[in-house]
């Protein structure tokens, strides 16, 4: 089988920029392109977020595309104050980087994916960690993606547990449901990693601590800014013992779906009154056979948390 | 292993008629006794149903008792327009039924549950597959018996599946949130088997015609407050190619768990607001082990359809 290619859809963010080193670590696939997205951040933000760290990290040949900067239903986009709290106002924990000596493609990160979709067919893995609002708006521009596309592994939405926003939506969600609603009701092959199994896989101190050690530029500030996020957790999530790996869990589940157990269903989100932003089983196809979309309901925590440090440190070590 | 010891806690309805005729079918179980319920019609005319429906099938032996009349929270209780819709004005679809020749035990239903729970130990298992405001006020009333009693199997809640009677809540939970919240909280061996599975599992007219065709009087009967039942799916459930047999597949799943796919999750029910009523993941408890509660995500629906219509028809034959 080839090598498979990534594209991340990134508000980027902590955990964000943990999922691009567990990318870059990983040699089961090429980073093929960065996707910029609104959330944590506003979309330039991000994206200049992802830039920097790509260089710090020493890969400044990976492509960052600037995606749409707010929700297909809406004309604009603020950052939310819960988004500053966890991610700082910088969205990397008020950690200093320094500047890419490059900008962004001025391909739009649509038109990224659709091409790549096209140029790589089964062997492309689209990891969305962020709003589903660039997959909605690719989808729509070219329906034919859809068939095309190897698998998407993202980040998002909470089944057998409430959100983190309002009792029924996660954030990622929530910023446009109407998109994800796309998404999820589409042919795509999809697999959700949402609050079910993330916020059992977490990390200390103890863990960042071993990148500190490193005495590394990378590891001091990917210490930095995880430590950040711990702290904010403690204020945010009091009942985790720690921060929740979101968004590289999907990246490592995209590599090796093996780390979670999934569940088959049709799935839908809801997109009005107080259960706006919900992902669910949808009803109406409960007994149609579930061949597209999987939602994971456990995960192999401690294989995971292991091989996350194994991947990072290393990496952490070389840069 | 001793034969197990069954307890039905209905608030008879129809599917809760099937569970009754499934539960006198199994030769795994011993059938010990019914609580009556609120719910699906009022207390007093549940018990007179379960009575005249074990009559009816040769069984005036099984003891019946009187549950609770109402929620744990409220003073009184009225039929919800939807369930009459169901289930008919008196419960069984209209049908008439010839009144049994006894009367309920005068052992309040709950006390009844605490003694067989003393009595029997491990061997017994309860089925609610009404409101759970009977055991909520068993175990409040006598803790002990969380540790004594070997399992239970409940219809109610779903969790990858919107509710029947808003978007979050199911029909039995409903009725009695808090009452819910404290048996998902408790330490009882529970397994859930919500909508999740049980709108997986349909009955048409097909099958009833064979009850229909064995010209016994239980069998003309049952095919008649069964086909009400479909009836009625058609017009509130015009997404299911039938009825559900909520109900009857709890009793099944008590007896061999194999029919069901069970998730191990800590659980807690939503007692306010928009969302009370919905069964979902306890945050706070998402990283402890997950020893006495499942949720039933998925069914072998073929095998219990069969199962089930092998064991009915045999039992109606006979009466």
């Amino acid at each position: 089988m080839a090598k498979c290619k990534m594209i991340l859809d990134l508000d980027t963010g902590i955990d964000d920029a943990l999922a691009i080193a567990y990318a870059l670590a990983s040699e089961e696939c090429d980073l093929i392109g960065i996707v910029g997205s609104y959330g944590n951040i506003l979309v330039e933000d991000g994206v200049q977020n992802s830039l920097d760290l790509l260089e710090l990290l020493g890969r400044p040949d990976v492509p960052v595309y600037t995606g749409l900067p707010h929700a297909s239903t809406k004309d604009n986009f603020e950052v939310m104050p819960i988004s500053a709290l966890i991610h700082g106002k910088n969205g990397i924990g008020e950690v200093e980087l320094k500047k890419a000596d490059r900008t962004p493609e001025t391909l739009p990160g649509v038109d990224f994916l659709i091409e790549a979709a096209h140029k790589y067919g089964k062997d492309l893995v689209i990891v969305p960690t962020g709003p589903l609002t660039n997959l909605a708006a690719a989808i729509k521009k070219d329906p034919t993606i859809v068939d095309l596309i190897g698998k998407v592994t993202l980040m998002g939405g909470a089944l057998t547990v409430p959100g983190n926003v309002s009792p029924v939506t996660e954030a990622n969600i929530n910023q446009d449901p109407e998109a994800a609603d796309e998404v999820f009701r589409s042919k795509l092959p999809l697999t959700m990693i949402g609050l079910d199994v993330t916020t059992r896989t977490l990390l200390t101190p103890k863990e960042t601590q071993q990148w500190r050690d490193l005495k590394t530029l990378s590891g001091e500030k990917y210490a930095d800014l995880t430590d950040y996020y711990i702290n904010a957790y403690k204020v945010a999530n009091a009942h985790l013992a720690g921060c929740a790996l979101h968004d590289p869990l999907a990246v490592a589940a995209a590599i090796d779906p093996t780390l979670v157990t999934t569940l088959d269903l049709n799935m839908k989100v809801d997109t009005e009154g107080p259960y706006a932003g919900r992902t669910i089983g949808d009803e109406t196809r409960i007994n149609e056979p579930a061949l597209t979309t999987k939602a994971a309901v456990n995960v192999d925590k401690e294989r995971f948390v292991a091989r996350f440090m194994e991947r990072l440190t290393k990496l952490f070590s070389e840069h």
